[in-house]
């Protein structure tokens, strides 16, 4: 029963990128740098703030090298940025990152809808860029997506997933984020993939990204806990997620995730309530209501708060 | 790593009454009616329909005796309403009912502010519609209410919650449902508040009521699971939950968890499809969004394959 739970987990940070992009109407820059400020003043120690990518592909990210250069981060906040290929790699470097990500699919189909390349094709160009960034000292994050279901082929072979892992590790990438990019898995995928991954090692240089599109993020966070992982991503409020799904949810919410790990007793070095101003702070930003829970939840509680200084009557249960 | 999941679990459908009764704007009995019936139609076999309180507190559920009395179940499901007290007993009784739920707090603090009885007052009660119930051959089964957190008293002695559910089992209730009222806990709580039922037989006779307001519910339906739980209270869409935080979501969705149990390889015996349906026949009827995530993203995609069939560039990732 939920007996061998780690003492503390490592949260990705990945609203500025993963969140944002998703975002149709273009963010300012300036409002980009506030709010990943504000989220290294919480306590996050690794937030990736943009992505490299042509602005052909997705014009929100093209300020990157402006977001990039302007950001001010305490000692000991990560900072990475997501690219494509050699050209992005180059990109990013100009512009002073030193912790990168690659991403790549778990299935055949999806990897050509989205890139346009097969796998192996996908794997070359990634290699490339993993070699670079060896010869420059540069710390490699990478992102296998789909891992669970693919939206063109359905389920993904687990077996598959550990196979590409590992070759992602001999490349040289030091951490493999496994995604459940359109929220579809339940904790026994999670718990049957990591079974697969044979070592405790393997397991602790694994993180895991899921979305709450179906409402299983945290569920799914449990089976990961479960099955030794301690590096997990979330995205401030819930931002991101699918673009062709506009009324669903996306990434999971880091308040949600925070709230559930602090209630298990399980340290992540965030505060909660910075965190909550913060999932205001993008609401504000991207115009809308987000979906994560804890977030509207708190700020429909404080909102009952400020009506109950205005001398109305209300209640407060929670 | 979650080694031990039942084969199959029951879900008792609470949205008729549990989330209705949140609702301000009075919903006509004939809607209550057609949504009971269409949930009846999905596979679930227990559904709480309606509550026999006095209009005074809760003006939704005024039509009680209509609606036990006009809708029409087919064979082999159950359907119960809410008493509190032996008058609101006589009264669904009068209105055919033969399984009935009662209710109490787990702290003394809330049971004061909710009902204006101490616990033990309560329990007096409580104890005579038992009494009744026993006598005319009616089923009971008991709410225990913030079971984990109370909104007044904060942390609830799990042990406290076992002596009031072994008081229950006592007076003859037949299964006691545990509430996590404001939706605070998390799966350790779970895990530690079912480690003190002692023996298996226990579990059986004990239900799981989840809220999702700070996105919980289902990371504690797994430890739930794990713990050797099998019944589950659920309510289409998410309805219901807190009136002081309008915001916030409310009571875990139904279809969140028959995704996810299904997911899962458990058996529910519920239309997954069908339920979608009864989720956008409540939005249709308490004229709002509903909360739960899978209910929002079918019906996005429902929404973006009509714009596909209407010709409109679209494309379907899920």
């Amino acid at each position: 029963m939920l007996d061998s739970l780690p003492p503390a987990v490592t949260i990705v940070e990945v609203g500025p990128r993963d969140g944002l992009q998703n975002e149709s109407e273009q963010v300012a820059t300036a409002d980009k740098v506030r709010l990943i400020e504000a989220l290294a003043a919480t306590g996050l120690r690794h937030i990736e703030i943009t992505s490299f990518v042509s602005p052909k592909w997705i014009p929100q990210m093209a300020d990157a090298p402006a977001v990039a250069s302007t950001v001010r981060l305490p000692p000991g906040v990560v900072s990475s940025a997501l690219v494509p290929n050699a050209k992005g790699y180059e990109a990013a470097r100009l512009a002073g990152m030193k912790d990168i990500a690659v991403f790549m699919s778990a299935s055949e189909t999806h990897s050509r809808k989205n890139i346009n390349k097969s796998i192996d094709e996908a794997l070359a160009t990634l290699s490339e860029v993993v070699r670079l960034s060896q010869r420059d000292g540069v710390r490699v994050r990478g992102y296998l997506s789909v891992v669970f279901s693919c939206p063109y082929e359905g389920k993904v072979n687990p077996v598959d997933v550990v196979k590409l892992s590992a070759r992602l590790f001999e490349l040289g990438v030091e951490e493999v984020s496994l995604g459940d990019t359109i929220g579809a898995a339940t904790p026994t995928d999670v718990r049957d993939l990591l079974k697969l991954f044979g070592s405790e090692a393997d397991r602790r240089r694994i993180a895991l990204h899921f979305h709450d599109t179906r409402g299983t993020a945290l569920a799914n966070v449990v089976a990961g806990l479960d099955g030794g992982i301690t590096v997990f991503d979330a995205s401030i409020g819930g931002m991101g997620g699918c673009p062709y799904a506009p009324g669903a949810a996306g990434n999971l919410a880091t308040e949600d995730l925070v709230y559930m790990l602090h209630g298990m007793g399980i340290q992540t070095g965030i505060d909660l309530d910075k965190l909550v101003d913060c999932g205001e702070l993008a609401q504000q930003i991207v115009k809308r209501k987000l979906p994560g829970r804890y977030l509207q939840a708190c700020l429909s509680n404080r909102a009952i708060k400020l009506q109950q200084a205005a001398g109305r009557e209300a209640e407060v249960t929670q």
